[in-house]
């Protein structure tokens, strides 16, 4: 690929609610899309390819990357983010789902939401007539996935193709995991849950994955085993509490996950291979899941992660507002001229 | 009209609290604007007349269509609006109305806000240099009035003349009663308050809508019978409860209007009128005041009545921001280009 | 100077933390800035100068002022302000201020923060690869006082020169107070604290006066005795309660203060100077610190003051976002063409 050709000039979908509803080659558009878009502004390039479009950002949760993320991309696009903050729309309160999606598909160009239930994001998407993205649901991170998905590929291990390479998610199989899972899968990649039975990804998502094995190679596995860290490429984690309303007593977490899958230098030793990197969504809790001394280490690409959901966004931003191809033209002109 | 041609090239008032401020003319020159500048939008046109022009949005109460659609709107002409959430800014609290007025009219180019009482509406009004817009009080509902009146327009019956249309608002004389029994009777149509005794229109509102008739052709009045329906174009409504922090327990609001003014098929059908449209300002109390089949039904303008919220901001913004006539030449001479 | 030529074409530090890390004559560059970016504002003109930057604005506590002033500073710039609002990111909480500072600094190109310690600010600035700009701590308001003092220059006692002017605040050593000392000693002015005991300016900001004083001319004192007052050229105050969360109850504070530090229509008169200017950060809690004749009275430039917290701000976004000189360039040439 080139960086400017798209297979799919236009979404196969209105709305990007899953990754698991999209296949490789629209998976590697975006990536592609958000990668070449990165690279023009940051060699100061400008874009308008979204002039004065609105997107309307829910939140029924708190979020520092998601928010700050689309509100930056859409500016940087020459467009808008409105912030409907949680409880400034209460979503299913004084007025349902449907109506509040009708009425925001109105007035905005492309709706994203951070819900607490799958089942709302599903309803919004049904009930705008504008593009709906899933900021996060319990059950799905899409827009995390293919943030992470760039960061592996900006850290490519040097000489290995995707089927030599081994993804390993640790602990507790949060909405990343699963997101992570179909993502790895997808690009033919090899991906493992380590993590305790009683929080081990479900069945669902391990035939998700396996499905895509099928189709690009690779494989899907869980396992309780410290061995199954062997050869990482990638070690991923997440905090192991409940985030914000939903969150676990720390003793009941603890007793799960402690030491076992914390991420520590040794973990990171036991992998076999010096330039494993370690990946994190963010927020961490700070020696729980992780110690300072691999998310601060040299081989930790967590922030690299966090600023790549900005360059993800924009690719989504463009790629579901319809304008991804005329973008990457307009893209390849202007380093012509 | 020719739709580029206002009767008042400046307004006659620098702030918009109460559509009764206004005479025939400076409505329908708002209207006309609203309804030009949604067209060309809609055609692909780019609009810059509010660049760099900064609205405060002060919110004392929750709101998802006059906040979206006053962002939107600014966004949309290449300016900016700051959503002063409510407890934000706390009027009247740290600090005095009259002094957050004179802050705001110093840095901003125009103030909106939504407020619990009437007289902090007036009190912006008066401290602020720059005009207030009144995004809604408990006397009034202005913007929703614009709206409401585009939506109208849009919808005209067929063949008939303002003194042959009929508008009948059902249930609780709220703000929004009010502001439509000064707009209908303002464009020389038939306005009825069809509601229960303990919630009737004011006689001081049925006196405005009066002397309207007086200028202006119509009629206006209030009736608990239910033929008061017959004949309608319009059949508006709006909730039973009181809006948040007032909220009616139930039990006490469904006593007073259940099931006589309830607006569901049967009362549609009594209209005898088959091409007669449903509107609601939203959120909407789903089968309490209007059923799902009126609501979602055929003849339902609800949301069509929402998106132009949008169409009524970007009109008033740029009328009481004092480049409406500018626009409308700018939109003349690109159409001719 | 010319207006258009500053002493220093990039900052000497990343961060605008505090006047006191500066000396006179960068301070005078974002003064100069300022003022010539609000003449050309004011006068039409456009500037681009920040088109596509993103400022994340942090609060942990309510603000009026600093927000929409930086805010819209950033629009009218051809930028964008994000609005983290108190407890839409918790500092501290779910994830520490270094890691926010780190995944901001990534996804912003600046970072302003109002701060309850001013630990948090000083952590942000450290771990934030873009400049940090303090929206106030509890130790330090220096936006504020970058408008303070555009303020006066404004309003410069004719024929006077620095050594002879004399600034007095009156009543509690808020942060206003340490940073009202540092400034004006800074330009060589004469600054008294007058205040009680119980709430004098601390010896440390006393000792940073002195040696400002040492430098630049002028005076630094505290007093208690009210002829303190005499020959001031401005009487500045802030209210008497701690702000917010540590506010302090009502009895106490007042029998601290009153009636002895009211800035009323005595005590403006014992200064001996008709055209003693009347200043004031506001919020001002009207009859408690000041009277209403002071502050709604003909000395009063407490509003001028406010609309300055919005030129300071231009001045600070441009002159820390690298883009100061070449934004007096392109105004320089605007103005001969």
């Amino acid at each position: 690929m080139d960086g400017y050709t798209l297979t799919h000039k236009t979404p196969t979908r209105k709305d990007f609610i899953d990754t698991a509803d999209f296949d490789q080659s629209e998976i590697l558009d975006i990536i592609t899309l958000s990668r070449t878009v990165r690279d023009f502004i940051k060699s100061g390039g400008y874009l308008n390819s979204l002039f004065h479009k609105n997107l309307a950002m829910l939140f029924e949760q708190k979020s520092t990357r998601t928010r700050v993320s689309f509100e930056v991309a859409m500016e940087q696009l020459g467009g808008h983010a409105l912030n409907l903050a949680p409880g400034a729309i209460q979503l299913g309160a004084h007025e349902t789902i449907e109506d509040t999606a009708q009425v925001l598909g109105r007035m905005c160009d492309m709706v994203m939401a951070r819900v607490d239930r799958h089942e709302s994001i599903e309803a919004l998407a049904k009930y705008s007539k504008t593009p709906v993205l899933n900021g996060m649901s319990e059950k799905v991170h899409p827009t995390q996935g293919i943030g992470d998905m760039i960061t592996i590929f900006d850290h490519w291990p040097e000489g290995k193709q995707a089927k030599d390479i081994k993804v390993v998610f640790v602990g507790d199989a949060t909405q990343v995991c699963n997101t992570l899972c179909d993502m790895t899968t997808k690009m033919g990649m090899n991906f493992v849950h380590f993590g305790p039975t009683n929080h081990k990804i479900t069945d669902e998502w391990l035939e998700i994955g396996r499905k895509n094995v099928e189709k690009y190679g690779g494989s899907c596995e869980w396992s309780d085993n410290p061995d199954a860290v062997e050869g990482a490429d990638f070690i991923y984690t997440d905090v192991w509490y409940g985030l914000y309303d939903k969150e676990t007593p720390k003793e009941v977490y603890m007793a799960d996950f402690y030491p076992k899958y914390q991420v520590n230098i040794d973990l990171m030793a036991s992998t076999g291979n010096p330039n494993c990197k370690f990946m994190h969504c963010l927020p961490a809790n700070r020696n729980e899941e992780v110690t300072d001394d691999v998310l601060d280490g040299a081989n930790s690409i967590a922030f690299d992660e966090a600023e790549n959901r900005l360059t993800a966004q924009r690719g989504l931003v463009l790629y579901f507002g319809g304008v991804a191809q005329a973008t990457l033209d307009y893209i390849k002109d202007q380093r012509k001229a």
